[in-house]
């Protein structure tokens, strides 16, 4: 039996789609019934995330997240998720309203980073302007010696994300997030972390030369181990088999060591 | 503000994602906010339709849906929709359950045929054969003064099914379509439905010579419809304007007429 995962999704919905069409190609199976359950949220009306960290307008998203939460665990999900990077700045206001674990979509990135980069090695970030704003992953970062560097042309990418909400990625989309990583890549940043999953939408468009790999595959590996997890084995039970990664859309550019 | 949507979903998963890139697709926007709010529950454990009704053995599917759907209402689900023809035999248990409306794909896929097919018109099939089995479209297309014709070779349609659930559409499964469609319009079906949301995921396979709707199709404008449909405008309130069609992996062989 597995353990249903519900998912804090609709930001943006198209990232919520291709996170279930990941943890669906991260599982082998024979029939439906060997695919892992999920509760979606699928909500594209929570308050903008970019509205209100750095527009500083608009409503919190916070109380509508934990409301979610809240419908997601009544309706039987045993740990939740969220396709979104910035909006795990309000991960606290989750945290608050539900007593099941929370994927931490940060956390595993940051995890992922320190087994990929060496001690005080720059780390770059793809992501929203807000991320740096709020300084998302710094303190993660910087708890395992290393340190986040960030796109210079924030509007850029900014304009890359709003494009890719308003109807799917363009070329230009593509283009800013290529000059992106190629800038983070002059600065040193042998090892970047695609987090934004509308980047994740394009994740194959990033530049070569670094080692980029994508929070939302570091979330899809969680969701699919917590949920293959039986409960009564308990945390020290049988390990499930390591998921197969994505066989389709996967980011050609992830290096995975594991 | 629009209404959400509850799916009973999983059945199988990949048709549930696909059901909702449909309706993603289906809606112009300028921003996230603007797309369909869903609550999704992906279920791929529930018990199989044809292990049910073709076998004769395994549990039945009935108290397992209305279980989905009234956690769905639960979670702020105002009407529901189920991505899987076969199940819709499961209907009365669904509606028995909750209070709000099921927007039933067998009834809207029957209305879509009638008004594609002349009075009297065979109206071809392509489903599991649990569908002929049961019914399941029978007595509605009876009523409209149309008749069901149903591929031939049923074993090639159910072993497609089964590899499609299996590892996703490999070109065996395509050729069965093709030949069953073909088949179905030999018999004079100048009017075919796909009625089984597997074979959604190979819609374009379908022989060319008749003019081949999807019952998801129907389903996905009756979901963006009730949507949008403010609930304080009431049944004779504004109608929403009428969605744009799938404009990324929409069957290619649909014929519109609305």
């Amino acid at each position: 039996m597995m353990r249903r995962v519900g998912i804090l999704g609709g930001m943006g919905p198209q990232a919520t789609i291709l996170i279930m069409q990941k943890i669906l190609d991260a599982t082998r199976v024979r029939d439906d019934a060997d695919h892992i359950p999920l509760i979606v949220d699928q909500n594209p009306q929570v308050p903008s995330r970019i509205r209100h960290l750095i527009d500083g307008t608009g409503a919190d998203p916070g109380p509508v997240l934990a409301d979610m939460a809240r419908r997601l665990v009544a309706a039987g999900a045993e740990a939740l998720a969220m396709p979104c990077n910035t909006a795990h700045h309000y991960a606290p206001a989750i945290r608050a309203a539900v007593d099941v674990p929370l994927l931490n979509m940060v956390d595993l990135a940051v995890a992922r980073a320190a087994a990929l980069a060496g001690p005080g090695s720059p780390v770059g970030i793809l992501a929203s302007p807000a991320v740096r704003k709020v300084g998302l992953f710094d303190a993660a970062l910087s708890q395992r010696g290393l340190r986040a560097v960030y796109a210079p042309d924030e509007a850029a990418m900014l304009a890359a994300i709003r494009q890719i909400k308003a109807d799917g990625p363009r070329p230009e989309a593509r283009r800013a997030l290529r000059a992106a990583s190629a800038a983070l890549a002059a600065q040193g940043a042998t090892v970047q972390m695609i987090a934004c999953t509308e980047f994740s939408l394009i994740a194959e468009a990033v530049d070569k030369t670094a080692a980029t790999f994508d929070s939302m595959d570091c979330i899809v590996q969680a969701i699919v181990t917590f949920a293959r997890k039986s409960p009564n084995k308990g945390a020290n039970g049988h390990r499930a088999p390591a998921p197969k990664l994505a066989k389709r859309r996967s980011n050609p550019t992830m290096e995975e060591r594991r």
